[in-house]
């Protein structure tokens, strides 16, 4: 089944990027042309009957995965960017992050009022990340209609945290 | 044409992201679906009758074109990061900025030795960035074919930067 292949081919990295934390090093998915085809098949499946109008991907490898759905459904995609790397006016929300503060953004003029958006990012850990990203969102007037992962690490309940969004992960560790 | 309606999209931001630099933002691109898919059309083109065996692009908006050009071809995708992202064991390449010096790397396992590759980015500007990330690719095994960007700013000379490797840009400024 697709997502058993998708969850083999993920590689652990002990300590990484600190001790104590195991990465989910997703490269060996995004090297092999058939396993990347068939996340973006599930992304874009997970997409079907929602309405949505746009994507938006989190910096950075949000992007890959972002972009990639944008492209198959025929959608605009929008970025939330790290702090200083949008050019242009933009809604910033600062968050917690485990060990540090961070703020991500978006431009001001990155959705319609009320557009329908899915929010993509690789990988569901604490959810503080994607609960700013989806804030920022509706901050910038877009709708947050579900926030969609390759990976979500069950065991840190991030999907508590992005609630009451609906929360699609493709591999859950 | 797709080129020039492309090239009307870009959005020019004066002194970002330092006083007399205008920025060519691609947001309102990205944001089109219909513009979003006339570009990734053009940049698949470009990779016709070239045997690209696997895309390499570079952090962090090479994510979002290079990504999408590997799943319309079935192809993998390599990502070029900033040092220190990446979690397995790299090849490393550090190169001067305009105004500092950076440090791009890639994992070793990325390429087979010899592995077609087209380098993918969003924009070729003085070449310092994409001749890095070139050099990196080589040095993990892989043969660079050609550098694909969305825009060039052809005051720069990035492309002479770049040679021998084959330069292909869609909006050349």
């Amino acid at each position: 089944m697709a997502v058993d292949e998708l969850r083999a081919a993920v590689r652990d990295i002990q300590d990484f990027p600190q001790p104590g934390i195991v990465f989910k090093d997703i490269t060996p998915i995004l090297a092999d042309g058939r396993l990347l085809r068939l996340a973006i098949d599930r992304f874009v499946a997970d997409c079907e009957g929602q309405g949505i109008e746009k994507i938006a991907g989190i910096d950075a490898r949000g992007f890959l995965f972002g972009a990639t759905v944008a492209d198959r459904l025929g959608l605009g995609f929008v970025p939330i960017r790290k702090k200083g790397k949008l050019p242009w006016k933009t809604a910033s929300l600062s968050y917690k992050l485990e060990y540090a503060e961070a703020a991500i953004e978006v431009h001001l003029d990155a959705f319609r009022p009320g557009e329908r958006v899915a929010l993509i990012d690789d990988l569901l850990a604490t959810g503080g990340t994607a609960a700013a990203a989806a804030k920022l969102v509706e901050q910038a007037g877009g709708n947050v209609v579900q926030a969609q992962f390759l990976i979500e690490l069950g065991f840190l309940k991030g999907r508590e945290v992005l609630a009451p969004h609906t929360v699609k992960s493709l591999v859950v560790f």
